[in-house]
């Protein structure tokens, strides 16, 4: 994976095709919902996620399923980085658990410093509605090499690659992405939330954390 | 990689709503041009190809970068299966390989078999250009278990995963993919080929046994 990701950095460009006309740092939609599928190789780890993001208020609701080591777990998250807090929702059993984090709030953006690298289809612009249109930037942040793919329209993430040696080789896959919220109270936890106390997290857990930029 | 395809497989569908109209098999094109980045985890490598394709004659033009063990090679193959014969060529040097192979034409479609398993969209359908309708399959054919992604409109193939004893993880994710052949002339060898003599190959090569489905 790692390879994967120096030589969509290295060698897409050998393939592209580009004129003085580049493409913008377009901006991202800031609420959005859709599903994911993350592959983090050092833990041989992958999640389905649905989720809801809002980057005005910064919070983000998960829904996933994880199997690491030939187990699969749900989870459902809400990620509230305002407030510093997590909650970990069990509807099954109306429990709860929430708990502190620390972080930053990883917005779903185009990285300023990054690099156009390539405008390429996924599927095809020889028919209408057989393609999209995409671009990939790439760079380093933090010690991070990553390689991101949105759509030229709309400015949709569709799959982002990244490398560091922290966390080793993650990538993720969005899919059925919409633009805006369809039910707000997805932000807020459950009323059996309410009494619940707040423990001090020991750190993210892994499904928690690629959404989370850590503090230097 | 084999946690992803088998997990494609298996929990896909838990995210599908799937109801009594499926998609269908479609056909996709017998004509295709387009790039498709490999990686195939057995052997740590990645090609990142530009092809050109013929179901009807059976034949396939590659010019591609193949990165493995810290090198980058570039080839330029022309597999013509109904020959049983393919031509590494080099412009550079004018020199051309000509080598027998054995295996039948891979053709890239939904194999028949295989089961749907979700309609997905990559990117978003909120605006126009933004996303493009996809169906996912899979199955297990020749003792290879797939996952593949074809678009809806068009049946252009977006991403192929594969897992097999033999090969290990094979994951190819097509792209810029064009309906028709926009020079036929990709199909012959170039002149300073005619004279080069047929060789007895000793089993095709990774670049190109992709591209052939092994006789049993």
């Amino acid at each position: 994976m790692k390879t994967i990701v120096l030589l969509c950095i290295g060698l897409s460009g050998l393939f592209a095709i580009i004129d003085a006309q580049f493409p913008h740092h377009c901006k991202s939609p800031p609420l959005m919902e859709g599903r994911l599928m993350v592959y983090v190789t050092k833990d041989n780890l992958v999640m389905f996620d649905r989720f809801s993001y809002d980057a005005f208020e910064r919070r983000i609701r998960l829904r996933e399923f994880i199997h690491v080591q030939n187990q699969t777990y749900h989870e459902d998250i809400l990620l509230l980085f305002r407030e510093g807090v997590y909650y970990s929702i069990s509807y099954l059993n109306s429990t709860c658990v929430k708990k502190s984090f620390k972080g930053d709030f990883r917005p779903i953006e185009i990285p300023k410093d990054a690099k156009f690298q390539a405008q390429v289809v996924i599927g095809s612009l020889s028919e209408p509605g057989a393609g999209v249109l995409a671009n990939n930037w790439n760079g380093k942040e933090d010690n991070v090499l990553y390689s991101a793919t949105f759509t030229e329209f709309g400015c949709l993430p569709i799959m982002v690659l990244e490398n560091s040696e922290a966390i080793g080789d993650v990538m993720a896959s969005y899919f059925d992405m919409v633009v805006g919220i369809e039910d707000p109270d997805t932000f807020f936890p459950p009323s059996f939330c309410e009494s619940v106390e707040l423990t001090e997290s020991d750190g993210l857990d892994p499904f928690t954390a690629i959404w989370v930029k850590q503090s230097n």
